[in-house]
């Protein structure tokens, strides 16, 4: 399989498992949160699944295609390590959905950032609440669900927050 | 439909194209010709389509992720206006295949740099060669081809060199 095969098959598990989140949390109420913008395609898509929600996104540094950059007021503007614990007030408990994908080539250091900002996270998403990830977040409080048809596992992860 | 679905929509046309011209080639002698590098994701998907021939690479600066770097004595480093005729002498007529994929977000000025390039790029194709585009190159030296099922017409685009 070539890089270019395996980015096809990153990019197809995202679109089938953010879709599946958005069947999954029809019925729940609350925001969505992506956890970093980058080229602002993945924000995109979540405009279009969730036209009725607020969408709350982190980044460091905004550097999107002009068409993808969110309302001031919904950028959580520098690094997650700060912007999460600072969001708790506002969004504590209030997010439907998360999305995180570290997106950078370097295996490890994806899993190491996955790691520290899991309990970042967690804490924000309502009770049955969903976090699609492309690194591994299972915790207590993070119960694993099914992928898509055609997603393989471990190549993305669905959760639900107890 | 957004920005990540036509995103997958591109890259799956791209290796559509690409694996279509691997079987369009194989009755026929030549080098393979990569215009950009960018991060290497398709340079890794021709190297393994045609571990047989040499893949000439053009890019204006390196910055690839490592294991997808060329050889340096297959590598035109520079600009492509001038890398192109400079390479005629060795590559003139002796391309089986051709790639271009301008890949920036700026659709105007994709259309001009591939006008641009169509001339520099034809005579290095031999007679019953492949150019497999992104961006449209018609001309009297350059025959469309039916692209392969499930690429929309006008995606990408597949020539062969009269």
């Amino acid at each position: 399989m070539s890089r270019l095969d395996s980015f096809i098959r990153r990019l197809e598990a995202q679109r089938a498992c953010l879709n599946r989140a958005a069947e999954l949390v029809r019925g729940i109420d609350g925001v969505v949160l992506e956890l970093g913008l980058g080229n602002g395609r993945t924000y995109d898509h979540l405009r279009q699944l969730f036209p009725q929600r607020e969408i709350y996104v982190c980044e460091r540094q905004v550097a999107a295609h002009p068409e993808c950059i969110p309302p001031a007021d919904r950028l959580l503007l520098g690094d997650m390590f700060d912007t999460l614990p600072a969001a708790r007030n506002r969004l504590g408990g209030k997010v439907a959905l998360a999305h995180f994908d570290a997106g950078t080539g370097d295996a490890t250091a994806n899993l190491k950032l996955a790691a520290g900002l899991r309990p970042l996270i967690a804490p924000l998403l309502r009770p049955g609440g969903i976090l699609a990830t492309q690194q591994a977040m299972e915790g207590p409080d993070l119960i694993p669900l099914p992928l898509p048809e055609g997603v393989a596992e471990g190549r993305y992860h669905l959760y639900q927050r107890t």
